[in-house]
């Protein structure tokens, strides 16, 4: 029997899902992996933080409207503190993405890291901007960075190649990685305007407020470097990403591609050459003979060319926080079961 | 550096491709995951066996019309004395399969095991008849029994369960996992008849001399059972696939399914319900919004329904030896990288 201190930065809607899904399987994962854990502290932005070394109550911790109200140690004054005084074995870490700098995450991590965690992130920030780095502290450390959840949220595609495609080269994939730009070519195409598509990707929670990282094509990118910086061992910047969004796709392009029987998607590829790599985000029309043409909506797919197999594709239907959250668990038991 | 001890049971078309891919991945082998192999044994039924426990030169026996002439050692009487002296520490099992007993694949990974090897087939008979039994030897024994290949060759279908999706529970699955019906189909949709199609299969190698196997739904009934004995974790044996070939899918029901945008496939599905398990294979129409929809020729399709995922689904296009040998390798370094 093995006891596991988890400490949660961050608690929206993925961080809220976590502690959801680690209630529904705590008993599962006592009979499957004789494995219990407690959550040791709990720190957000706007609700407070929350720290007990005998573990939080999750339900108390759900409900609560500020989280230092059931905080049995002093409060942290910071992020940092908190990270220093939680005393888990592994951080979670669901701050909001900075696309630019990957930070304040890359810190957090950094912190967690050498104070001697494991840890575990749904932030696409610190893959894109800091992934040798981190990689390499926590090989030092003997600990393990772990981020299955930022790419396809909880469909295995990091620890697909990690755990399950060893000796493999990955040589090039395309996909369809970004949901809001997905849902809004496939309304569309059912006749919606590109406003009122992209207010109703806003009103079901899939795009911001401001949905241009979407529409422009800068998820995607963001997506495509993680991609190609893990699995190839390349590293890209996102900047380094030919981008192009979907603002040229209008009603005529996509009714003249329902008529020759084909889709306008927004495409992810990648693929390694002799001098280095090819990357690009662009809205490409697919047949009916592609894998892409009936992913529609918040679906995802990635298919992938490696050295040793023929073309290997992933389909991820409807994700949600809950699958989001499936991932950062499915990192948390791969960590402790090898 | 690590040295492993490799022993071919069967050097058909698979056996070979992996000898191939063992030639290919050598170095790559030794610089990943600093590893050496030798190859101690190759046995087949009518081209002799060879026992080197320094090591057989892969290209000799590749080039070889009869083993007998390579090897150093005395030559076994039989395949079970060859399994006692071949000094592996992993046996590759890929003798043809035995639908109705699994046998004799499945004494030859018993004696592998108690002899203290690590056993690895592409041979879907020892699955379906003897799961439980040969995990639990493995188990006791301390090692290993994986056969990734059996179902969609090379791609991860055990090993994504195993390694990637921790602590999920398998509710249902969808696929299509014959590749020859799905060929078949394929070809009459483009106006071919049954018996053209049927001799193409057989002319590029994927239906045997009697196609009835495949036809019939017998294979794919064998795939079902394989997934949901070691996905579900409940025996279930090939006869208790409800199954219906492809016979009465006559060029009428090809063409009123075009002209309803529509395909017929030979669809494999199982679920879990209250009582146990329904499973069965059967031709179904499906439509493009079905990512079965688009799965030609020898490409083939899983879609998985979990307790913590949308549906998941894998597509493995193209599949041929390579693959399955791969399959193989990614077992070998499954097992001892872990």
């Amino acid at each position: 029997m093995r006891h596991y201190r988890l400490a949660l930065l961050g608690f929206g809607n993925v961080g809220r899902a976590l502690s959801k899904l680690l209630l529904y399987k705590k008993e599962e994962l006592l009979q499957r992996y004789r494995l219990t854990f407690s959550i040791t502290g709990i720190a957000t932005k706007r609700h407070g933080m929350a720290i007990d070394s005998r573990g939080l109550d999750l339900n108390r911790a759900l409900a609560a409207s500020d989280l230092t109200s059931i905080s049995r140690l002093p409060i942290p004054r910071d992020t940092h503190e908190f990270i220093r005084r939680c005393g888990a074995n592994v951080l979670f870490e669901n701050t909001p993405v900075n696309y630019e700098t990957g930070q304040p995450a890359i810190d957090n991590l950094i912190l967690g890291l050498e104070a001697g965690m494991n840890v575990i992130t749904a932030n696409k920030g610190p893959v894109v901007h800091a992934y040798h780095q981190l990689s390499e502290l926590a090989e030092t450390r003997g600990r393990k960075f772990y981020f299955e959840s930022t790419v396809m949220d909880g469909a295995p595609i990091f620890s697909l190649f990690r755990e399950t495609l060893p000796g493999s080269n990955l040589l090039s994939f395309r996909g369809i990685l970004n949901s809001t730009t997905n849902m809004i070519l496939t309304r569309m195409e059912q006749g919606e305007s590109f406003e009122d598509a992209v207010a109703y990707s806003q009103k079901i929670g899939i795009a911001e407020t401001d949905p241009s990282g979407d529409i422009d094509g800068w998820d995607a990118a963001i997506k495509v470097s993680a991609l190609v910086t893990v699995l190839m061992g390349i590293p890209l910047k996102p900047g380094e990403v030919v981008r192009n969004g979907i603002r040229d796709i209008g009603p005529e392009q996509i009714s003249r591609a329902k008529s020759e029987g084909k889709r306008w998607k927004l495409v992810c590829a990648a693929r390694k050459t002799a001098s280095g790599i090819e990357a690009r985000v662009s809205p490409e029309l697919v047949g009916p003979d592609s894998p892409m043409f009936g992913v529609e909506g918040t679906t995802s797919i990635v298919q992938f060319e490696t050295d040793v197999l023929g073309l290997l594709s992933v389909i991820e239907v409807d994700p949600g926080p809950q699958t989001t959250a499936y991932g950062l668990l499915s990192d948390f038991l791969n960590l402790v079961t090898k």
